[in-house]
């Protein structure tokens, strides 16, 4: 099933990417973002390995299929293509974004040893697909990070299936992951996570919190 | 009595709609803007619901009755027409924003047990309509927030006829509204209630304050 | 003696204004920026009260004379001119520059008490004009905040006179003053005192300094 | 041997020093860039001294020789052009950046006594060259700020000798230096090292980290 013409997910992708760089969640050439052109057989488009966000063009992305072998497109895909592949797997997801924030670094670390960070209480909450009130108790699991990937994705897996609500998840010292069912929801999803990891991440800065 | 031709405020209130985004006042489609169309019958103009901020226009906005029924327009107007409505006929108020920052989250929550914020010394409150003096002490209630529309349309009606000198409110954990007798105002509000939040908050994080 | 041709300096001042307002330096219409156009007589060239920086124009500059009289131009010029007058007079500036940032508010209440801030060992120092080491230790006067300006130019010009050196002074909860020989120089001066006033906040919420 | 045609780097730099600019980590004419033009001879342009990186263009880079003398341009080479030729000589850059931003001058102060600051951990590591995981233990020597150039040249010639591993080094109160061997890894090192200076400076202030 086709999602969209060709070049959609990828203007929107880059567009995407270079507000991320810009506000400095993708800086150093980190940070990757996908998208699902076809569900069976699965093609997912993703960013190339690599590349300055700062200037990514919607040409920049590949087209690789289930396994991660590259379909169309120059360049080697992004070495973190297992993770949005079993992303989308799980999550029905039609895009997958990766940041690597100020913030999300800070709290994946100082939050580790509870394997997850768990938000409740503020209205921004309700921008997650499903949650109708700031009472909703939101748990962001966070996974040790690993440069095996195939480990890695095993024990993201793992997670994800126990955590089903959760709408992301923290690689440790590393960075978040989210998705959604529209590309325009995967962004909405990125800036209340990461406007969430700001917060949070502040308010233990408080002296007298 | 009409206080614009039908294009003006939608087009102020869409260029400061994106405003608040670039600043991180409005992410995720966080965020409403209003404007008084029409006093006698009141004609609100406000944001539909769910928009993503970014690209706020003026075609975006749909005019709703004092009851908040839609007179014009496609979409759903925001869930919380109901504050806007309250603050407008209360406060005479020719446009209303309500924004999502970062330090009006953290502040709302760091003095909700006082029920509100009082702000004092600083020359930024000289902003404020009406006031002459950084020696004036602003109050801007705290109201715990409520997904029940109508009551907490009703509590905020109750803390704004106690604050009559308040040029705005918290909803806890949520964010600002604020307002203005003419749209430069508001926006003039919305800036300084902004930063004096963040002075507020950061002041907070101070070792030795 | 003609500095400039007279559209030059509000060509500058209001690109600067427009950048103070981007970096939030200049939110809510605060904040002032002037030139002298002439010495003798002098003739300053400032911004009219209540604009938004967002927007500045040259043509929203005012020209008046030595005691503060509009000699041209609309509007009224800002109620802060007289301090303006009094740098220009003590310091034979030829531009002087007024932010409201949030750390200039925050670290003018913090160091109040001791009537001044010590600012020493950064090399952004170097950048002041006369300066030639990190090793210079530069006093940053601290006044408190008036409403009477005639009272508050007063206290303004004993202290700067107590201060041969000081390239700018901080109003207690308030903001900056600075200023320089030329127009460039006065953009320098403000952004390494803006600079340096956020290392010393944040410097102040070091848990472990 | 020309590693470009002439106006190549020069363009790449005056981009990257406009960006610097924008987030803070050049204001006031602080930072310069350089990069190698020719091998043997060894040709470097770098920044004239003093100019606002607001608006770096690329006709502002001056050619230097092996010693620091002026072959091309107009202006003077800044006076940092020494420690470029160091970096250049002992790392094989082709490109060298100097910056001065908030958190490489707090960081840089408040490790000053172990000389040099220890980042592990991070996955933003494995973008700097040579760095294949996160548990990479990077070393940032700081070196303390001297105003004589010519034996601040020598401890920072020792300084990298000793740390034959580092991206980079920080002058105390002072900034960031880093290099790459092309203008696009420069950029990298320099986005991912802010970045880590970033992340270890707002640490350092949580309450309970």
């Amino acid at each position: 099933m086709s999602m969209a013409r060709s070049s959609e997910p990828e203007t929107f992708l880059a567009e995407l990417g270079r507000s991320c760089y810009a506000r400095g969640w993708a800086l150093g050439t980190s940070g990757n973002l996908s998208a699902v052109v076809s569900r069976d057989p699965l093609v997912l488009t993703i960013t190339a390995t690599g590349l300055d966000k700062s200037s990514l063009l919607p040409g920049q992305f590949l087209r690789v299929d289930a396994s991660g072998k590259v379909l169309e497109g120059s360049g080697q895909p992004s070495a973190e293509t297992a993770l949005h592949l079993v992303v989308v797997k799980l999550r029905q997801a039609a895009a997958v974004v990766h940041t690597h924030s100020v913030w999300s670094t800070i709290v994946s670390d100082l939050s580790a040893q509870q394997r997850g960070l768990w938000i409740e209480g503020y209205e921004m909450l309700k921008g997650l697909e499903g949650v109708k009130s700031h009472l909703h108790r939101e748990c962001l699991p966070i996974v040790e990070n690993d440069q095996d990937m195939t480990r890695l994705s095993g024990v993201v897996e793992t997670r994800l299936a126990e955590c089903q609500g959760a709408h992301g998840f923290l690689l440790r010292g590393h960075g978040l992951y989210t998705w959604g069912k529209t590309l325009e929801q995967t962004k909405r999803h990125l800036e209340i996570l990461e406007f969430l990891l700001e917060v949070m991440g502040r308010t233990h800065s408080m002296v007298n919190p």
